[in-house]
């Protein structure tokens, strides 16, 4: 949800056709690792399918180091196309910066030098865990649409794995934005004495239908991409990827990360190309669209997008659990809930309804920002603050 | 925007794939005329290019009598995927009933015992008036993709010669909702003298750079359907139409067009079909999307739905005339002008701008509805009492 389209230049090798868009994105066995760690999970059970199961290799980063009483970890949950790289810059195998260098890095409110901070990419994602574009066990041929529809609660059972392996008892906070404060409150449900503290950013604890109706018209963009081919797309002959279909579900998912009143101040009417009066011209809002579905077809794969979608769908903390508050009731630890108050995706209700469910007077924490739902990364002072509060809290309570 | 989901059952016949839908629904010369009487324009001009005409023929109907003093013609403009067929029930060469009988109709606030009433399928449209679909008039096949790029400005200009033809030289009253209601100003930037009372529901004087990003998505979609074939899909072989990228396009609208309180208190996250875990269960909601965007497809043209695009795209009442204020400098006529609380499409501060735009103090009448956009369809109350005194006001004038 990263925006620097100041920085963008249409690519007229690609306008031209000459460097076509990858299939997928995804990272691959025997691709650069980067900062990546790599965990093997055997037989990872599945939500959807009592008799399911998946083994899966988790990617995650890790910065600074647990000490010796291992109460400083912090887990970082990434968004719905976010991965392990919350801190850092691009390259050398990541193909964007640290997603969260406002917040998480040496010196910032969640400090590395101070805090064992620990981010893995969802299973079922494409930067480095086990997920569609990877090869099945069996035949060695991508799983693509034979990969399971996995739920939250499956990746939090992985991030519980690495937990485990990492030696982390209980952490000192589990914080997310958007789908990864989704995670947060499952960590909290499932497993509320290993989490001291939870950060729920413009989040909800139960996907509403307004957000399913914004999901559905992206599945169905991205099945209509005749390069999608039922989601067996990876080895066709003519390399072609299901690009346009991922982009335009970009571009409706990221309208609804975006605020009115922010796109009508920064484009308004102006054209980008030509006269928009002809069929061949274009306003600087539809190019900025154009941009974003781009570029998210150059570092993301379909396949993984729908999963997110549906596992996104299908979060709902209180089921099988008799509700929301009966989920939540054992979670002892402190909890902070962040509204942006211009989000239209995740609006204050969503969070004003989590905040209720939780135990304790929990107050929601609204920020001010012009911009929507992606104001969590673009405007970060009140966030910070609000980070930085919770971890004196936690820290006081040790 | 019609809404009577609840009368819906999936149509077998169609999922197994044994009655196709059309290429397109579009009325075509010699289907049933129904209630539609046509009129002949030659060599309307296009704003989009100064040497550019068409010879269109428009469908229109009529309700009621032009009196002696001809006083009492009341111009009702219809939305994005209306048509002539305000007032009435379907069947005989009508795919729709009416789709403003609430406010239309014998008795009704806009009495066709009283008023003479008027309204025009626009050109470019798919409902009578000469659209993509119909033959060019050179080689007699479809237009498709040769099909001009109108603006909402030729639409009206079509519209005067209508008013000329039924020899009104003057409306009582404009009236639309939505790409209706921008008809209704732009008539009175237009034509001041010929419009004593304009009424803007819903609607907007510029269109927005949110509402282009909506629309950016739906036009992508189309596009991207294989069956879409640039526009010229009237004659494929196998006879298929896009109505995948249609329906998506629809999908897209018909969630921006209620709101989030409704579609959560309506649907939640009740499921429709299976379980919403698995891969093949659905959510209510989903299901919700579905028949509108199948209904749609089943009663539509997607080559006019993306000229009706594109005609809102380029919607800008100031345009070329100084600005808005300036361009409405002339109107001494009344105004109304409705907001629903509820519309994210069309928010209230679009309302705001418009009036603050007319001359005289002209307020914003905020009609209450949990719909959103669509509440001037379905809670229809205010918007009557509010149309009622509106022409009352009208009348004393005479």
């Amino acid at each position: 949800m990263d925006d620097d389209y100041s920085s963008w230049v249409p690519d007229a090798e690609v306008e031209e056709g000459l460097r076509p868009l990858p299939a997928s994105a995804a990272w691959l066995p025997g691709d650069e690792p980067g900062r990546r760690q790599f965990l093997a999970i055997e037989g990872l059970p599945l939500e959807s399918d009592p008799l399911g199961w998946i083994d899966v290799t988790l990617a995650y980063e890790t910065w600074g180091h647990l000490n010796e009483a291992r109460d400083n970890a912090v887990y970082v949950a990434h968004a719905f196309t976010g991965d392990s790289h919350v801190s850092g810059v691009a390259g050398d195998g990541h193909l964007t910066g640290g997603w969260w260098n406002g917040l998480v890095g040496p010196g910032r409110p969640i400090d590395t030098d101070r805090y064992f901070v620990v981010c893995a990419n969802v299973v079922g994602g494409c930067q480095g865990t086990t997920g569609p574009a990877h090869p099945h066990p069996v035949d060695g041929l991508p799983w693509g649409s034979r990969f399971p529809w996995l739920t939250l609660r499956d990746m939090v059972q992985a991030e519980a794995h690495l937990a485990d392996h990492l030696g982390v008892d209980s952490w000192a906070l589990v914080i997310g934005p958007s789908m990864g404060g989704m995670r947060a409150v499952e960590w909290a449900a499932t497993f509320p004495e290993r989490v001291r503290a939870i950060g729920a950013v413009g989040t909800t604890a139960e996907t509403t239908a307004e957000q399913i109706a914004w999901n559905a018209a992206q599945t169905a963009a991205i099945r209509l991409d005749p390069a999608f081919r039922g989601g067996d797309y990876y080895g066709a002959a003519d390399g072609a990827g299901p690009y346009l279909g991922l982009g335009i579900a970009r571009a409706i998912a990221h309208t609804t990360y975006r605020s009115e009143q922010e796109l009508d101040a920064r484009f308004g009417r102006r054209a980008q190309i030509g006269d928009p009066l002809a069929p061949d011209g274009m306003f600087a809002v539809e190019s900025y669209l154009d941009h974003h579905a781009d570029k998210l077809a150059r570092r993301f794969d379909a396949n993984s997008y729908l999963r997110m979608i549906h596992a996104v769908n299908t979060h709902d903390v209180g089921r099988g659990r008799g509700g929301l508050a009966a989920a939540l009731a054992g979670f002892e630890g402190d909890a902070l809930v962040i509204a942006i108050d211009s989000d239209r995706l995740y609006p204050l209700s969503n969070s004003e309804r989590l905040a209720a469910a939780l135990p304790g007077a929990v107050e929601v924490t609204v920020l001010h920002s012009d911009i929507g739902h992606d104001g969590f990364l673009v405007d970060s002072t009140g966030l910070n603050d609000a980070v930085e509060g919770l971890l004196r809290r936690v820290q006081a309570r040790v």
